[in-house]
C-alpha cells in the first residue's frame, strides 16, 4: 500500500497519480453505447430484449417475462427472517425521515410595487433508478434511491435492475416493495438507460434517470442527459478516513473502516491520512491482520495496492487542505471533536464524524443518502436527495400600476440589446 | 405560420413535429468539439489563443490581451448615459433581492437515540459563466448568471464572452461590473468551455460551467461534464402564450409578446394557444402588422414559419394538458385569473400571469433568473438559481449511545449483501 508524506519532494505528482481517475474515455465503449442507445430508439422492446439475453444471459423469451409483478414484490418482502425485515424496515423509516426535512416547498413573496414574486416546487412526474445488478445488487441501493422520488411526491418510480442469468437477489425486490417503487424490470446496462430515456413499447418513458451503474450506464445517462434529467455520473466509490493520533482511536477500527470501502471492488479507493507516524504505522499493521480474515480479501488487497494510500500530514491544516483538494465521497474524521474541523471542510460527499460513525452505518440505516458524488465531483454536487426529484417553476404576476416601473427599465435595456420587440411588448404596459 | 387544432385528425403528429429539436446530435460536430477540448488540455493558453484568433477573428497577439482588467469593467459601467445606468442597477438589485430568497442553509437534527444528522451548506469555490458574443451578447445573462453565483457566496466568478473581430458590447462590460465578476476573457466556444474546465496557465480551473451558448458551447458543456459541473443543455428559447379570448385580451399584446420571442433567432419558437378561434384570426392578422414596423420582422418571419404555431383548443382543460405537454421555457397566461391555473401546471421554466406580465419584464428585470429549462427540460430542471452555485454534505455523528443501534442493523443489512468488512466495521461499534 502506498505511503506518502506531505514532506516528500514528489508529493504532488504522486497525489496527481493517485487521485486520476476518468470515467468514460474509450472511444470504442462511447461507440458501442451510442450504437445501443440508436438501437433501443428505433427498435424498442426487440432490442432491449436480444441485449438482455445476450449481454446479461438471461432467459426470457418476451419482454413482459423481464418486468416483476408488484405481488411478487410483496412476496419478496414477506418471505424475509423477521431480522432482516426489521433492519430493511428501519433502513427505509430512518432513510424517509432525513429526506422529509429537504423538501422545498412553493414560496411567493410581493414586492414593494405590488408584483407577486415566486417559486413553484413541483415533483418530476416519472423517473427511473438505475440499480446494480450481478455482484453489487444491494437491496439498501433501492431504498436510497427510490425513497427520496417518493418523499418528493413522484407518482411513477421505474426501477431497473440486471438479472443475470435471470437470478435477482430477493432483498433487493423486498426493498424495491418497502420502496414503493411502482414499476420493476429486469434490464441493466446501456440498454435500460435508453429504453427509459426514450421509452419502448413495455418501458414508460421517465423523465430522470438516477442511479449508479458500471461504465457502460455511466456513459449512456451521460448520451441520454438532455433528454432526460440525471443525477451524476458515478466513478468507483472512496473514503478518506482522517486522525490525529488521539489516545482514543484504535487501529483495528481504523483498518475495518478503510477495508470496507475497500472490498467494494478493485477500483474503489480508500485514504487514510494522519497527524501521526506512528499511528499510520499502526494502522497499516492493522489492515494487514484484518485482510488476513476477510472473505473478500483479494479485491480489497487489490483496490488497496493500486488505489490506496496512507498519507501523513505535518498539521491540522495540511489535512484540512488535503480534505478539500481530495474532495472524497465519504469522508471520516476520527477525531475527539471533530465539530472543530466542519467550518473548515468545503468539499466532501457525506462527513461521518466521531468514532462511533463508521460509514457502514451511513451506507444502510443513518438516513442520509449514500449515493454521493465521487471522484473529487463533491466540489460541484451533492448527495442524492429530495432536491433531485423536485423542480422549480418562476412566478411572476405583475400589478397593473407595478408593471409599469419594471417594463420602463425593460425597454431601456432591450433598446440597448437590439430587440425591438421586446421594447415594444414592454412599452405597451406602460404605455396603456 | 401553422395553424392547428387540437380536432385535427393528425394534431398528434403535428405537435410533435413542431416540437422536434435535438442539440447536439451531428457527429462531425461532437468531434469537432472533442478535437478542440483535447487540444485544449494539451497545449493551453497556444491553442486558445490561436482558436480565438481563427474562430473570432480577435486581433489578439497574446493571450494576456484576452483579458479584461477590472479597471476596464469599471469604466464601462462609469461611462454608461444615466438612464441606463439606473435601468441595469435596477435589474441587479431586483436579481440580487429575488434570488436570495433561494439561498439554502446548513441544517442539523438529533434523532431519538442521540445522534445528529444534517445537512450542510457550501458555496462552490470558483465558476466559470459562458456568456454568448456577437449577435447574442446580452448584458442581461451576465447578471443573470453572476449574481446568483455571488448571492451563494462564490468567491471565483470567471466570465467568459467571445469579442469577434475584438469587438464586445460595453453594456456587457457594465453589467459584469455591477455583478461583482472577478475576471473576465474575451474568449468562446469550445475552447473557452475547455479552458474553464480543465484550466490553462492564464485560465483558472473553475468547478462549474454555467449559462447557455451556440451547438458548439452545448457540445462542449456535455463533454465536460463530470469534469466539472453544468447548469443544462440549452436549446432555443421558447414561449408559449395562452389566453381564452376575454374581453380585457389584446390581440396587438399578444401579437408583440409572440414576436418578443421571435425576433431573438430564427429557431426560436413562438407557439399561442387559446380557445378561441376568433382570437386564434385575431392575433394572426396582429402578428402581421407587427412584423411590418419590426426591424428584425426577417428574423421573426422565419423563425414563425418555422418553428411557431397558432393551436386551437377545445378548452382549458386541453389547453393545460398541452402546456404539461410542451413544458415551455416561458409560458404566459393572458388570462383574467391566471391563478387558477397555476396548480395544474406542472411543467414550466418562468410562468408570466396575468396581462401586465410579458416574457420582456422576465427577461431584464422581474427578479427571477432569465436562464430557464428549454426544448421540453423543464419536466425535470428548472431556472438557474443559487441552489446551482451552492452544494451539500451530509453530517452523521452518532453517539457512543446511539450508535450501537444503527451498527447492528447496519451489521445485518451487511451481512446480506455479503459485504464483510462493512459488517465487521459495523458491529465492532456495538460490541465495544
Amino acid at each position: 500500500m502506498r505511503k506518502l508524506s506531505t514532506q516528500d519532494a514528489d508529493f504532488e505528482q504522486q497525489l496527481t497519480e493517485l487521485l486520476a481517475f476518468e470515467t468514460v474515455n474509450d472511444p470504442q465503449l462511447l461507440h458501442t453505447v451510442d450504437d445501443i442507445i440508436a438501437q433501443v430508439r428505433q427498435h424498442g422492446d426487440e432490442v432491449v430484449l436480444h441485449l438482455t439475453q445476450q449481454f446479461d444471459q438471461h432467459p426470457a423469451q418476451s419482454m413482459s417475462e423481464l418486468e416483476i409483478a408488484q405481488e411478487d414484490l410483496a412476496k419478496a418482502f414477506a418471505s424475509l427472517d423477521d431480522e432482516v425485515k426489521a433492519a430493511l424496515s428501519t433502513a427505509a423509516e430512518r432513510v424517509s425521515e432525513f429526506h422529509k426535512r429537504q423538501v422545498q416547498e412553493t414560496w411567493e413573496y410581493t414586492d414593494a410595487l405590488g408584483n407577486r414574486l415566486g417559486q413553484k416546487v413541483t415533483p418530476l412526474d416519472r423517473v427511473g433508478i438505475y440499480v446494480p445488478g450481478g455482484l453489487a445488487s444491494y437491496p439498501s441501493s433501492v431504498l436510497m434511491n427510490a425513497i427520496p422520488a417518493k418523499v418528493a411526491g413522484v407518482k411513477d418510480v421505474i426501477m431497473v435492475v440486471p438479472a443475470p442469468k435471470g437470478v435477482l437477489n430477493p432483498l433487493v425486490l423486498a426493498a424495491a416493495h418497502l420502496a414503493q417503487v411502482d414499476r420493476v424490470f429486469t434490464i441493466g446496462g446501456a440498454q435500460a438507460v435508453a429504453a427509459l430515456a426514450y421509452g419502448t413499447q413495455s418501458i414508460p418513458q421517465v423523465d430522470k434517470i438516477t442511479g449508479p451503474g458500471n461504465k457502460y450506464v455511466a456513459a449512456a445517462k451521460r448520451a441520454v442527459f438532455g433528454q432526460v434529467g440525471i443525477d451524476m455520473i458515478a466513478g468507483p466509490s472512496e473514503v478518506l478516513v482522517y486522525a490525529e493520533g488521539e489516545a482514543a482511536d484504535r487501529a483495528d477500527w481504523l483498518a475495518i473502516d478503510l477495508l470496507s470501502q475497500a472490498e467494494h471492488d478493485r477500483i474503489a479507493q480508500a485514504i487514510f491520512v494522519t497527524t501521526s507516524a506512528e499511528q499510520l504505522a499502526d494502522v497499516e499493521t492493522a489492515i494487514d491482520a484484518a485482510l488476513a480474515e476477510l472473505p473478500k480479501a483479494d479485491i480489497a488487497r487489490d483496490a488497496l495496492r493500486h488505489r490506496g494510500a496512507l498519507i501523513l500530514v505535518k498539521d491540522r491544516a495540511e489535512g484540512l487542505a488535503l480534505i478539500n483538494r481530495i474532495a472524497p465521497e465519504h469522508l471520516e474524521l476520527s477525531v475527539d471533536t471533530p465539530d472543530d474541523l466542519i467550518d473548515d471542510i468545503r468539499h466532501a460527499g457525506a462527513i461521518f464524524m466521531g468514532r462511533h460513525t463508521p460509514e457502514a452505518i451511513g451506507d444502510y440505516c443513518a438516513g442520509p443518502n449514500h449515493v454521493l458524488p465521487t471522484s473529487g465531483t463533491a466540489r460541484f454536487s451533492s448527495p442524492l436527495g429530495v432536491y433531485d426529484f423536485q423542480k422549480k417553476s418562476s412566478l411572476i404576476y405583475c400589478s397593473e400600476a407595478g408593471s409599469k416601473p419594471l417594463a420602463k427599465t425593460a425597454d431601456i435595456l432591450a433598446q440597448r440589446e437590439d430587440l425591438d420587440a421586446h421594447a415594444r411588448s414592454a412599452r405597451y404596459r406602460y404605455e396603456s
